[in-house]
C-alpha cells in the first residue's frame, strides 16, 4: 500500500457525488506535489487531479490558492482550474482532509530544460505577474525574507552535518541580506516555486503551470530570481548564461524590469538561493522515512549562493540593457 | 523529486520513438505496483502504463509475464496488453532498466470489497485459470511451498520482534505443512497475488486484473486460497463467511473444484497464509526508509493462519457441496 491517505470506497463515492462529474473511470495515486496527496482522476466528464491537503498546507490559505487558480485561468493563464461542487464550493472534504478537484493539464515536465524552454518560462512568469495584478486576495510570503533567520535558528546547530562551514556561511549571508535587502520594489502575486517540475510542456510548447501552493504577494523580481536559480544552472551547478539570457529576455518581452529591479537582481538572487538552501537543509535534516519523496540535496544551493556572491551586475545573468 | 528512476527527456523521447504511439500528452509517476516503477502515459494513441522493472523482478522472467499478458488478452481476459515496439519487441530498455508499455485499464481498485465483488473475483480467477491452460511457457513459483522454509530461516532470529511466539508458530506450521502438503493437484497458470489492489472495477463491474509479476505455474486451488485470504476477511481479520461463499461460488460457476481440491482446501489456505506471513514479515524487517510503499503489517496474516488452523472442512469457508 502506498503512503497515501486511505480513502474508503463509500467515502470516495460520496465525495464525487458532490460534483457534477459523471461516473468514475480511473483513480490512481500520483507521485506529484511534495506537500499534498494527489490522485489522477478520470470520470466520464474528463481528466482531473484530486488533491488531499496534508500537513504543510494551511487550510486557512486554501481559498487564496484556489481563488488564484480560478482568477488566473479566467485571465488566460494555463493552469489547473478548480472544479466546483454542485453547491458551488471549490473546497470540499475527504477522509478527514480538505480536498479539491482541479482540471488535469496535458503536458509533462522536463528534466533538462533547454534555453528555449527557459525563454518560455520567463514569458509565462511575466504573464502570471500581469494576470495576478487584478487578483483581490492577499497572502503574505510564508517563506519571505523575514522568515529566513528564524528558519536558520531552528537548524543552525545541525547544518554543519550537511557541509562544514555552512552555519557560518548562512549566518554571514543573513547579516548581509539584512543590510542590503531592497525595499519599494513592485509587488504582486508571485508563484514563488516555479521549478521545472511545476511547468508542463507539450512537445516544445509550454502547456501550463502547476503547484501554486507557495504563491503569495511579494516582490515580482524576487520570483524572477527564483526562476534564475531553478532553471539556469546546469547539473554541475554552474550558471548557464545562455539560459539566463533566454529566461530574462522571455520575461522582459512581457514585462520589462525597471531600473530599480535590474540593479538589485543580484541581491534578490542571493536571497532566493538562501531561501531554498534553508528550506532544503531543513527538509534534509527532518526527512521522514515514510515520505513519498526524497528531499532535494541542499548542497546544490550552496553552489548557487557562492555563484551569486560573485555577481556585480545583473548583466552577468544575461540581462540585456534596454535600447 | 519522487523516489522514481530519473528518466532524462531525450532518453524518454528516444524510448517512445521506438513505439508507434504518436505524440506524448502526459507522463506521471503513479503509486501502483510494489516491485516496479510505473508511469501513467498518455499519447495521441491512448492511455498506457510504462513500467520500469526494478530490483525484485528478474529480467529472466519478463518474457513469461509479458507473454502471459498477451496470451490472456487474446483469450478474453481483461488485463493489460503489452504494446510492441515497431520492431515487434514487448520488452525494451529505458534509463538502464528493462521497460515495457502496456495498455491502460479503466477502473479502480476497491478498498473494502463486498460479497458481490468477491463473487466476480472468483469468476475472474477461474477464467484466468481456464485461459492459462493454453499458455505454453512455464515459470516455477518462486514463493511456493519449497521456498517457505528457506525464507523463514533468513528471518527466524528476528520474527519475535514482530510478535512473541511467532518463531515457534512458523516453525510448527512449516513442519505441519511438510507432513500434510498435498500432491497431484491440477496445476496451471496462477496469478498468485490477486489482492484487491490488483483487481479493477468500474462501478460494480469487474473491469480487469493487473500486476501479474508473481504469476507462475502451480496448483490452481492454491490460487483460490490466496484469494480467500486476500478478499474474505474483514478489517478485524475475522473470516467473512458470506464473502467466502460468494468467492467460491463465483469460481465454481466457471471451474468446479474437484473432490481432491475440496478436501485439501484448508491445508492450501494455511499454506497461502504462511506464504504471505513470511514475505510480509521479511518485508517488515527489511523496510527501507526510501521505499515508496509502506510494508503491510504481517500481524494480519498471523490472525488468518490461526483461523485456518481451526478449519476442519472446506464447507466452513462457504464451499457448497455439488448437487
Amino acid at each position: 500500500m502506498a503512503v497515501y491517505t486511505d480513502v474508503d470506497d463509500d467515502e470516495l463515492a460520496d465525495f464525487l457525488g458532490r460534483y457534477d462529474l459523471g461516473q468514475l473511470i480511473a483513480y490512481k495515486g500520483i507521485a506529484e506535489g511534495v506537500e499534498n496527496t494527489n490522485y489522477f482522476l478520470e470520470t466520464t466528464a474528463g481528466k482531473f487531479i484530486l488533491t488531499l491537503y496534508e500537513r504543510r498546507v494551511s487550510r486557512h490559505d486554501l481559498p487564496y490558492f484556489l481563488g488564484l487558480l480560478e482568477h488566473l485561468s479566467e485571465n488566460g493563464i494555463k493552469c489547473p482550474l478548480p472544479v466546483k461542487t454542485r453547491s458551488g464550493e471549490r473546497l470540499s472534504e475527504l477522509a478527514g482532509r480538505a480536498a479539491a478537484i482541479v482540471t488535469f493539464l496535458d503536458g509533462y515536465c522536463l528534466h533538462t530544460p533547454k534555453a528555449r524552454h527557459c525563454h518560455d518560462v520567463g514569458t509565462a512568469l511575466a504573464g502570471l505577474h500581469g494576470a495576478g495584478k487584478s487578483f483581490a486576495m492577499q497572502r503574505k510570503n510564508a517563506l519571505g525574507k523575514s522568515d529566513w533567520r528564524p528558519l536558520f535558528e531552528l537548524i543552525s546547530s545541525r547544518v554543519e552535518t550537511i557541509e562544514t562551514g555552512l552555519a557560518a556561511m548562512l549566518e554571514n549571508e543573513l547579516d548581509w541580506l539584512d543590510q542590503n535587502w531592497p525595499t519599494g520594489l513592485e509587488t504582486g502575486v508571485i508563484h514563488a516555486d516555479l521549478f521545472p517540475d511545476n511547468v508542463f510542456f507539450l512537445g516544445d510548447t509550454l502547456s501550463g503551470l502547476i503547484d501554486f501552493y507557495f504563491a503569495c504577494n511579494d516582490a515580482l523580481a524576487l520570483d524572477v530570481t527564483i526562476c534564475l536559480n531553478a532553471w539556469c544552472f546546469d547539473r554541475g551547478h554552474r550558471f548557464d548564461l545562455e539560459k539566463g539570457k533566454a529566461l530574462l529576455a522571455g520575461y522582459q518581452n512581457q514585462r520589462p524590469l525597471t531600473s530599480g529591479e535590474r540593479e538589485v537582481l543580484p541581491i534578490l538572487a542571493r536571497g532566493a538561493a538562501t531561501r531554498f538552501l534553508l528550506t532544503r537543509s531543513y527538509d534534509w535534516l527532518h526527512a521522514s522515512k515514510d515520505a513519498l519523496v526524497r528531499p532535494h540535496n541542499p548542497a546544490d544551493y550552496i553552489e548557487r549562493l557562492k555563484f551569486h556572491r560573485t555577481i556585480k551586475d545583473a548583466s552577468e545573468y544575461g540581462l540585456e540593457t534596454p535600447a
